[in-house]
This record gives structure tokens, C-alpha cells and sequence, in this order.
């Protein structure tokens, strides 16, 4: 007997299980209901195709309805909304734009819904010129917008990973852009210390950037928009982006007994089945574990949803494919910058009240001795045992190499020490004999170890400094090009000989540029009887944070 | 009391071993031996100082004695050799340019004296035209002959990572340049299949290629260097590189009675200890046991050597810190394209008799829908366990990036099933919402799994196709623009109304462009019931292959 099997959405989760599925049975009878007219296209894609990066609309269409029928033998529905299913008679109801409504009965099913936009109940949300991206119609409207002549501004509302993608495209396609973000900051997978960097190209790109300031009102200016704030400041665009996140687009579900959480994701267990007997759910709609913390939570990503996609359709043929959650990799190009991270950050784990440490490098992306090198930021998070809960970095190259690498120690369930021992692939033009991986793995191993006592430039600034003396440790002639107001200066390679100068009675607290000859002098004055602490990232720690230590300006020694 | 600590070589190992010994132990004393006049250069970057991608010499320089003194407080004492240990006496025999000979006494030892270049009893190998390239000294020589106009044509003699680095640079250079190399393929780290890909660049960048043959004699003409090989082939140049390999240079050590393995590499165990008390080796010049086969082995590489040196420094603080062996990752940047390795190859596995099976995969270096993606060929070999044994990737762009994440997952011990649920960074810039990774992963699994029987080009070949029906089962355009011979074109999309096509008794073996439509096909027609196989990689797998299917050409589709 061959299985009946209804999927509910075309996109990464669904359409991911419909060709899974077939390769594993080839006898099973899979009918594919997509609501929109579109399936299996490219949504990351859609503000490079806005941005005209990429050049072919049909390039964001990775399937249709025709060769999913041709290579899968799938029978794709689109126009077709699943409006209710039972699932105790295991029927769902369709509502079809060209055959009206009917039922289909089901032996297995597969939700992946997706997500769709949030639209708060915002006077004047719904005028015309008002945005959201999700799909290929939604890319259509608005890049046609923005192909006629005369469009000159955009604001886009949430700095998110479409918030920014769309403000890069925007700003490519010669708009002034704006991005209002609600939050003191841009990017919450990011750190304050990391994203501020971004915040730096974005700034220096020339986008406005308005943060820590909400939307209280839009109202209609001659067609174009005019954006009222909390702070009372009004802006005036003749295109809005609304992106300021999404939510699970669950609610042809609210009848069925399918168990939702408390913001609408459906509820799954290891193998994506929900609490319906043969039914499995997958992609942004469903509630994941977070693979550090095991604590539930959602993510709306496109690797997840397509890896979710295929284990449903392994477990509907028994092949007893587990999911192990979800840790959050993640990945954008600002620019000529790159930012991405993995695993939790630490304003995550401040909340859940999770105890971590954290370290910071500044390194180049491959051997500084070859050309085409650039600085590489690079934040470890790990706890007490070793264990890493997290990194982020930023640069303009090797950035998603790093992270992945991290991401992969995460998965395996690695140490700090498992960072030391990686074999990473070595020549000049693509790493340095320790990579920048090894090297957090070192500094935080030392950090473990007692062997150095960081504090970081956020703690620093909060560090009553009554008793400490402040040292840099950099050159004379780095520290006449600026050093934190008060630093006495002692460059290391004199630091042994000059030692004499140094209150044993104070704590000293000790910096360089990045934080390496930080480390010599901390283990120096440490080994002498000296109680120190070394700056995290020393100097260039400071260069983008928003609240900066007070700095002494001095010569320019680029010139 | 503090200790007094001698180290004997002072690149890679050796000042590695001496920077960490002094931040762990501000007290000891360290003194460094170098025989060269150099220490801590890049060696890596020497052949890039040649063809002048670095441009200054100073670059190369890491450290300098002066440096070295000021930051780490060390005796570096350069042109320095150590001709003897008494272990018994812990005493080492010194042999200085300046000081004649004299004797030092230790508390502990680390031995980093590297290797050098193997210069085989051939008649005429001492033409001073014929260089070999391990420092600086041997840097300058060559580059100050190749500053001088009238250089015309260079033979570089073996076609392993040296050789192929000083190829690409001497031609940058402008010069003519031809690579000998005495097995059937350069670069012994990557299998025949993702090897010629690197051949083929090479060729396409005009350099060029023997294989198969070695040199029998070199003679001088007129101050150039005539080469004669075994085949009886006559080359002339005006530059001789010997790049054949290295041997460990442990002469010194062979009435110290520290053992030595059969080709003169120092024996150690997980410390790195020798067997003489309080003396560590690191580096080139150590056996090391490989990471995969436990068995040991030799490698010249940077990254474990700085590793090691690292490792040996905590051991002599007694920290305890072990090295648990190399798994030989390895990249090579080749003009456009980049080749790199992790683990164990086919060559490797098959001569230790070690069972394994292997998948190939060509995918894009991103999503296929963003502009600026390159073709990139992954291939995975892991045993019947799905335990992964090795990997190779050759392509524009990302190979570093893959490697680099397998590399770690065989690190932490990881499977194919590790692969499929990696967590990678994806935004269409960067990678797909299913990495080149997960999908290598998934094609493992399958082939596990049964789902699908691969049979490799090389398997193909040499397959008795007495009784078998080969299809094709691209496009029509696809297989009308050259297909292998005899093949039956059945696109996969019309495949299912086809089946009548096939005979049931005769085993099918069918191929798409890179494999991924061939295991659609094999998925329908192994379910329909028929015998099939699919060929690993597809038409794709055969193009570069030296010996290859016969193909039938027709028309090019791209005109």
C-alpha cells in the first residue's frame, strides 16, 4: 500500500521533504499545497535580486510546479491554503483559488508553513508605500517601485538581517537609506562589542542609523511616507521596509489540537512529529531546542528548515532520523565586512543568567607577511569546563571560515582545548601557522587556567580604578598616537628593566593594541609578585565601542 | 632554582617552544641555538618573496635575536650548531661561528633542528644553478640569480608543494617553466582524480608537466644546467629547483643515544619527550603518529610544528599537555585555484591495506543563484562505520573553508552523520542552506545506507560492462553536446514513462552531469526493481581524468 502524504508549504522545509521523500519512496502519492503561487524559491536572495546583484529573477526560482511533477512526481498545488485539518479523521481542508474548497485525507503530513512578517498595529501601517519582504511577489512590488525614476529615500524599519541586507541593496541601487532599530543595537546575534564594527561600515557607507528609537506613527505625505518616532523625530521616505521580525504562520492550525507554544511555533519532539499522530512540522514555524542550552526557543533560518525538511520526510519512512536543535549559525555581508556567529551571545546568556567567559583576538585573516591579509575579530564564549557556548566574528575575510570551524567544535561538543588542537589547512594566503581558531583556543585556555586575568573593555570602563595604575605597554610611538587617558607607558620589550617604576602595592591594569604583548606583560608582572589584569583586545577593543574609555589623542602616525 | 633550558633550532618549533616557555616562566634560562644566521622566518613565504608577491624582504622576518631578547628575554646565539648531546651529562657540544666550540649544560632540552632538502648522489647535482629552498640565505640566492636580466627558463625537479609554489612564482617571474616529477601525478597528498584538476590549471598557465620521469643526470652548458631524465628526455635552464622532498637533520644526534626511527626521525612519545631524560623534540624532524591510522609517520608542516613547540614548553613547566598526533591538513593556492587535504587519501589507505569507501561531490562554492560562485570538487573517504578517514577539495573558492571543517570533525572523531547536521554559515555569499559539506554528508549516508551503489570513473573504467546498459541520463542538449560511448540518453525527468526502455536482466549503470540526477535515477530504477549503478560524480568526475572514458564530442552548447 502506498502512503498518502500532504505537505503544507513549498519553500526550504517543505519542499526539502517533498524530494526527500520521493527518493526514499518511490511509490508514495505526495501532494504539495503552497498558498502563494510561488515554491522552492530563493528567499535569501531576494534583497541581491532588489539590489540587482543578482540580475536574473528567474535565477531566485529554484523550482516550479513542473519539474517538481517531472523530476519527483510531486503533485504541487500552488494557490492552495490548508485552512483546517482533523486529525483525528486525518483530512485537511484546502482552499484553492481555482477549485473552491475541498478535503484531502492524509496518511502522514508534513507542516512547514513558514513564518510571515510582523505588522503591529502601528497607525498607518498599511500604507501603500509600507513593505514587508518575504516572498516573490512582495520582491516584485517593491524592486519595481524602486526601478521607476524619482524614488530618492528609503527607511527601513528593524535592523535585523533584512533590515541591513535590504539597507546594503537600497543603498546600491543610489537611495538614501535610513535604518531606525528599536534596540540600543543592530543585529542581536551580535554582541554590543562586535556589532558596533558593523555599525562602523554601515555609518561609513553612508546609511543613517537610528537606534534606541521606535515607531510611533506613519502617516501618508504626497504619497510618500512620513515616520514619526518615539523620540518625536519624523522622517519622510518614499519607500518604507518593514522587517522587524517574523512569526509563525500557525493559525489554520488553532482548531486542529496540533500543540502550539506560547507565540504560536508548533510543538515537536527529536523527530519533528507534533503531538498528531503522523504529522511532522518543520522550518520556522516549529519551536527548536537550542543545542547549547537545551532550552526551547525559535530560529527562522534557511539551513535549519531545509535540514528539518529532509529528517521529517526520513522519519515518515522510518528511517528514525533524529533533529538535535538548532544552534544559531548565522551569517551576513555588510558591505566589504563580514559579521557571523554561532551558539549563544552573551547578552543571551546574561539573561539566562547562564555563567560564561569570554575572550577576544584581533588577528589578521591569513599570514600578515602575504598581501590581501585584513583584521579579523574574533569573540569566544565558553564556560568554566572549557566548553564552548558561542563565538562571533567580524572582518572582511575568513570570517565564515572561523565561525564554521566553531560551529563545528560546538556540534561535537568541544573545549577550548579542542580549539588549540585543530589542524587547520595552512599556506600564506589563507591562514597563519596558528590559526586565528587556535589562538582563541590559547587565549582562553590561558584565561582558564589562571594564567592571565582578563577584563574586558566593558568591565573596565565600570572598574573602580582607586587603587590600580593604568599601563600601556605598546611603543612610545603608539602611544603618542593615543592612549586611555591616565596610562603610564611602558612598552614590554623595556617592561623587565623598568619594573621599578611600578607600585607593588596597586593592581595594575595593563593594555596593548590587541591584546598579545598584553599577555607577555601580564605574565611578566604576574610572575614578579604583581596583582594584574590584562584588557581584553586591548587598545583596538576600544576603537568601536559606543562608550569609549577617554582617550588622549595624539599624532597621526600615518602621516 | 630556575631551570635552564636549551633549544636547539630556532624557526617554527624551536621559537615557539622558547616564546611559551618564557611567559610560562619568567625565571628560566633559555638559550637558543640557530646554525643559520636567521631565526623565526617565514618559511612558507619564501617562494612568494621570490616571485615577488611579498615585496619586502623584511616581511619574512619574524624575530630577530634582538627581538627575541627584548620581548622574551632569550640568549639567541645564531650560527650556532649543536654538533653533540651528552645525555647522561646533560650537556650539549656547541659549535659557533664567532666562539669555536664550547659546552653548555641544560635541565632540559627541546630539539627543533628541522629538516633538509634531499640532494640525491646524481652526477652533476652540485652545478651551482641547482638550488634548494629552505631559508633565507637559500631565498636570496635564488632570487638575486633570478633579479638578473637573461634568466630565461627554470626546471623545477618534483612537483610536490615546493615545487608546484616555486613554479607558480618563477613563472610570475616571466620565466619558462617546466616541472619534473618522477610519479605518475604531482602533490602525493591529493588522489589522481582531484590532482589532475590541479595538473590542468597548471598546464592552462603554461607551465610545463612531466610526469612519470626523473632526472639521470645534470651537466653544465655554457654556466646553464642540461638535465637528463631516465626517459632520455634532454632539458636545458638557466635555474635548477630541487624540490624532492626533506630529510630530518638529526646527524648530530647519532652517538647521543636518543633513538631514532628508521629514516632518522626523532622517536617521542605523547609528551614529545625522546627517550633521554628532560629532552623534548618538535618540528620537521620528529616521527609523529597520524591522527587517523595511528601509525606513525613523518610530515613537515608549520602548523604542528609551532603546535609542538608549544606543547613541548608546557611539558617542561609540567603542565602536561600532549600532542595527539598529525593528520597532515595541508592547502596549496595553485594560480586561480586552491587544492587542499585533511586525513588520509585513497593512495595511502589502499597501501596500508585499510578498508574505505569514498563520494565525490562538485557543488558551487555558494548558492548557485549569487553571482561570483566557483565550481568546487569535495570528495569524502570514510570506513564502513562512517568514521571519515580523509578529504581533498580543489575549486576557486571556499576549499579552505570545507577542508577546514572536516579536518575538525575528524579531529572530534566525527561521522558522516556529523556532516549532515553541521551547522554552517548561510547567507547566498557564502554557501548554500545545505553547505558542500552536508552534502557530502548526505551522499555518505546514502551510499551507508545503501540507497545507492556508486561505482568511481576509475571503477567504471575497468568494470565488465558485458552485461549492463549504460544511460545518460542528462538532457538531450547536455548529452548531445558529448557523452561517454554506448550510452542510452533517458533524461531523469522522463525516466519513469521510459522504464520500457530497460531490460530488467541487465544491470543499469548510469550518469548524470555531477551525480546529483544520477542518484534521483538510481533511486527510481533501484525501487522499479532493476540492478543499478550509479557513476560517483558523473560526465563531471571523467573530465579531467587522465585516462578516460571514450567520449563521443558533439556540438558545443555554448555557442
Amino acid at each position: 500500500m502506498s502512503k498518502k502524504v500532504l505537505i503544507v508549504g513549498g519553500v526550504a522545509g517543505g519542499a526539502s521533504a517533498a524530494a526527500r521523500l520521493r527518493r526514499l519512496d518511490e511509490f508514495a502519492e505526495i501532494i504539495l499545497f503552497e498558498r502563494d503561487e510561488y515554491i522552492s524559491f530563493a528567499n535569501c536572495g531576494l534583497p541581491y535580486y532588489i539590489g540587482e546583484t543578482i540580475k536574473e529573477r528567474e535565477k531566485l526560482i529554484v523550482q516550479t510546479p513542473e519539474s517538481m511533477k517531472s523530476r519527483f512526481n510531486i503533485d504541487v498545488r500552488v494557490n492552495s491554503e490548508v485552512i483546517g485539518i482533523d486529525t483525528a479523521k486525518k483530512v485537511a481542508r484546502i482552499r484553492s483559488k481555482e477549485n473552491g474548497e475541498y478535503e484531502e485525507h492524509y496518511d502522514y503530513m508534513v507542516l512547514s508553513p513558514g513564518a510571515r512578517a510582523i505588522k503591529p498595529n502601528i497607525e498607518g501601517i498599511n500604507h501603500q508605500r509600507i513593505y514587508t519582504l518575504r516572498n516573490i511577489p512582495d520582491t516584485d512590488n517593491i524592486k519595481a517601485y524602486v526601478d521607476k525614476r524619482g524614488i530618492k529615500n528609503a527607511v527601513v524599519i528593524g535592523g535585523g538581517y533584512v533590515g541591513v541586507e535590504m539597507a546594503e541593496n537600497l543603498k546600491n541601487r543610489g537611495l538614501d537609506v535610513t535604518i531606525v532599530e528599536a534596540a540600543p543595537h543592530i543585529m542581536a546575534p551580535l554582541d554590543t562589542d562586535l556589532v558596533t564594527i558593523v555599525e562602523k561600515e554601515i555609518l561609513d557607507k553612508g546609511i543613517h542609523l537610528i537606534l534606541n528609537d521606535g515607531v510611533k506613527a506613519f502617516k501618508d505625505l504626497d504619497g510618500s511616507v512620513e515616520i514619526t518616532l518615539n523620540s518625536g523625530v519624523n522622517l519622510c521616505a518614499d519607500l518604507v521596509i518593514l522587517a522587524i521580525g517574523v512569526s509563525p504562520d500557525t493559525g489554520f492550525l488553532k482548531d486542529s489540537g496540533i500543540a502550539l507554544g506560547a507565540r504560536g511555533h508548533i510543538i515537536v519532539n527529536e523527530k519533528l512529529e507534533t503531538n498528531a499522530p503522523n504529522v511532522y512540522a518543520v522550518g520556522d514555524a516549529i519551536e527548536i531546542v537550542d543545542f547549547v542550552t537545551k532550552l526551547n526557543g525559535a530560529v527562522a533560518l534557511a539551513g535549519p528548515a531545509n535540514k528539518q525538511g529532509r529528517i521529517a520526510a526520513d522519519n515518515i519512512t522510518g528511517l528514525g532520523t533524529t533533529y538535535k536543535g538548532t544552534q544559531g549559525t548565522s551569517i551576513i555581508k555588510v558591505f566589504d565586512l563580514t559579521a557571523a556567529g554561532t551558539g549563544n551571545n552573551e547578552r543571551t546568556l546574561r539573561r539566562l543568567k547562564i555563567p560564561y567567559k569570554t575572550i577576544t583576538v584581533h588577528l589578521e585573516s591569513h599570514a600578515s607577511y602575504y598581501p590581501g591579509g585584513f583584521p579579523l575579530t574574533l569573540k569566544l564564549i565558553f564556560n568554566e569546563d572549557g566548553k564552548i557556548l558561542g563565538a562571533q566574528s567580524v572582518g572582511r575575510d575568513g570570517v565564515d571560515k572561523r565561525i564554521d570551524v566553531i560551529a563545528t567544535v560546538i556540534r561535537l561538543g568541544g573545549t577550548v582545548d579542542d580549539l588549540t588542537e585543530l589542524e587547520l589547512c595552512y599556506a600564506p594566503p589563507f591562514s597563519s601557522a596558528k590559526d586565528p581558531v587556535n589562538m582563541a583556543g590559547y587565549v582562553a585556555q590561558n584565561v582558564l587556567a589562571g594564567r592571565v586575568d582578563p577584563i574586558s573593555m566593558e568591565q573596565y570602563m565600570a572598574y573602580d580604578q582607586e587603587n590600580t595604575v593604568l599601563v600601556d605597554v605598546r611603543t612610545e610611538l603608539e602611544f603618542k598616537n593615543g592612549h586611555f587617558e591616565g596610562a603610564l607607558n611602558i612598552p614590554v620589550d623595556s617592561l623587565r628593566e623598568r619594573l621599578g617604576e611600578l607600585d607593588k602595592d596597586k593592581e595594575i591594569l595593563e593594555y596593548c593594541q590587541i591584546g598579545l604583548r598584553g599577555y607577555v606583560a601580564s605574565r611578566i608582572l604576574t610572575q614578579k609578585g604583581y596583582k594584574v589584569k590584562n584588557i581584553d583586545g586591548g587598545y583596538k577593543s576600544s576603537l568601536t565601542m559606543a562608550v569609549k574609555p577617554r582617550i588622549v589623542e595624539g599624532l597621526d602616525i600615518s602621516k
